[in-house]
């Protein structure tokens, strides 16, 4: 092999190494695009949920709840476009894209599911109203992590949720509010967490219990503390 | 459901958590301990190539070579069992802690390749040479960023031995160095690499290169330098 | 072409290069003075509305507006004399420097008719109150961030007013104001940010809205809320 | 106005402005498409033109550059697309997505020229060879600080043309080569710079100078230092 067929073979082999990058390239730009679509949902659901804060729609959390369907609907289409869109074994590969998406759903799927129920939302039933698989295997999924963050999103906005309903006249909820956070933060406890995301999400939990343990401290002090089974 | 029992449903839940957090906890202590063990093997190849750098190993490369096969062997064991670790889908999730060992056995296939054939190892070389596959379809493979950062590497090694060569009284070598680097240069030209760690690195070839060009310089100017085809 | 004449072409070509480094230097200077007064009327215009922080001027609200509408006809004066000095086609070449002050000013306006109308001031009215255009064809111009980062600034004067409306006797101005920053904040959440000065501004929003809220709260919890419609 | 229609009201205005963000969002990912493209055409005419720095190339320097020409071609064709993306009066507002290619662009005009003429290419030409405007009213332009840029890159690939042509035997060309960056840094000297990145490149121009001057001692104390003329 001579000098110049030398250069000539390196040339082309990374001619074809550049049309691989320019592949995966072409391919980043289209998952960036479905993950904007993505966030716009979640941002529209999470813009008719601010409803609750307000007198009406405290009043109307049923009906609230209810004009999200249709947005989780298109979450769910929209999860399933993308799920086409990643190689089969590159989920991990590309998922930063779409992680902070995923977390912001998870967190709207669990304020729902508590506003309807005051129930703690399961994996399962979060993994199905999003539209996405529990477990690696069964393909495009939601890992544990996303799950868990989206609760402490979820205890956050229950923190504030706690100060406007008694702006509202409602001084039960804040009671019960209060106990569901606690009991989600006596379950985070059992947890041995490593020093990443999630621990640090973890951290501000007990900042949001503590302003909801002085929305109920301000009732009973004031005598506006509701006996139970009022 | 009463208070009572929402407590203990969330707390039975967490539990099931603490326990995929731990599984996985331990699946990474044992992933940290076979890439323990792919790095010594790596450091020792490493070793046993430094000979080329002195008047005798560079005199008798091809046995300074020969003698790395057992330790590439070794590479190729533990790569399986590193592979059978992996939970399937999981590749990427994990990849960050074998991710340098990869580079750095792929580095040393190339070196090894260069000097035993004047020759640019080829991806299928690489991959071949150290146990895992080419493509992510396949199972345990390496991307082509880590076969591309290999090389860079090896560019680094070559430009000492170009200066080694010369003390060793080789000055037909380093006129060969010089081409083979100016046509990896060439090739590398050819990318649109992004602004990642590939990126940063292939910054420093070109220092690389200068170095060699300034060897065959000093060449040169002490009319040193070889006449061709002798 | 010998030597001596490519020297002194060379040194002929940089004289002229200089002189235009000169001419730009020489704008910038003027640019920079004519900012500064820009922002001494804003200045001036910030000093007035502080007055409606304190009991006489928070009843006394449209007086105090009133007397910053000289110092609004000088800001449309100021920008007129900046906009004459911008060379076509350079507005975003110099924006830097009038970044800040058009802001301030585009606040001003947003703070100074809410306070008149209770009411979200437009892109439209903005422009007009401080004597710039709304598009780019149009000429010297306001960007759609620059207004959105001046509302921002408003709720975040508002929060302030809140509290001391409270201060000054005042329980139904907070209720308002909450319910308007809220509206602001449901309006934001529908945008999609970039990663750049206006999201950061964004993420400050969520604590003046929590603190507007708070107000509200403190108010109720104590019986001073207002029944609605008186 | 009540509650609902001021809510409603702000809502809309808010979709009204992400639908601007949106365009601009898209206006963006055109405009990067492009300039990626540029930039892969400038890699291309880096890539013909490192021969030169090799025995061959070095003597064969004008077909080298001919063969550069229809790359120019294509170049001049997509900055014609770029311009045609970029509304009326944004050139600054966009500027920073291509003005690292535009440079690149510059220095290689500004290398291929010197290489066929040993002069130095004037803003005129590189305008003209690269396809842009020269002045700002004329549409998409070079600003003088990209077009200087250019030629500090170019005086940095010079120094290294001066080594690798010692290495070819050419031992003319160093000293035509320390003539001219001399040259260049003394028309630089005449620049007051502000403290910026043209500041900052030339800072580096001194290095340039210094490794040619120190070519041309080497062939001096040697005695291989060419006799004027011949």
């Amino acid at each position: 092999m001579d000098a110049h067929e030398s250069a000539e073979r390196i040339a082309e082999v990374f001619a074809d190494f550049q049309s691989y990058f320019s592949k995966e390239q072409d391919l980043r730009e289209e998952i960036r695009s479905t993950v904007r679509e993505l966030e716009q949902t979640a941002r529209e659901i999470h813009a008719v949920l601010q409803k609750v804060h307000q007198k009406d729609g405290s009043e109307n959390v049923v009906n609230v709840c209810k004009s999200t369907e249709s947005n989780f609907e298109t979450a769910r289409k929209q999860f399933k476009e993308l799920s086409a869109k990643i190689p089969e074994n590159q989920y991990y590969r590309f998922n930063d894209h779409w992680k902070y998406a995923l977390q912001k759903l998870s967190f709207l799927s669990a304020l729902v599911t508590y506003l309807k129920t005051e129930k703690l939302v399961s994996r399962e039933e979060t993994a199905a109203m999003i539209g996405v698989k529990l477990r690696q295997a069964e393909g495009f999924h939601m890992d544990l992590d996303d799950y868990l963050i989206g609760l402490l999103q979820m205890a956050s906005e229950l923190s504030r949720l706690a100060v406007n309903s008694v702006t509202a006249g409602d001084f039960h909820r804040p009671m019960r509010i209060a106990k569901f956070v606690a009991e989600l933060d006596a379950g985070f406890r059992l947890l041995n967490l490593k020093n990443d995301a999630l621990r640090k999400r973890f951290d501000g939990l007990k900042y949001d219990l503590k302003k909801v343990e002085e929305v109920v401290y301000d009732l009973s002090i004031r005598g506006l503390k509701p006996v139970e089974g009022t």
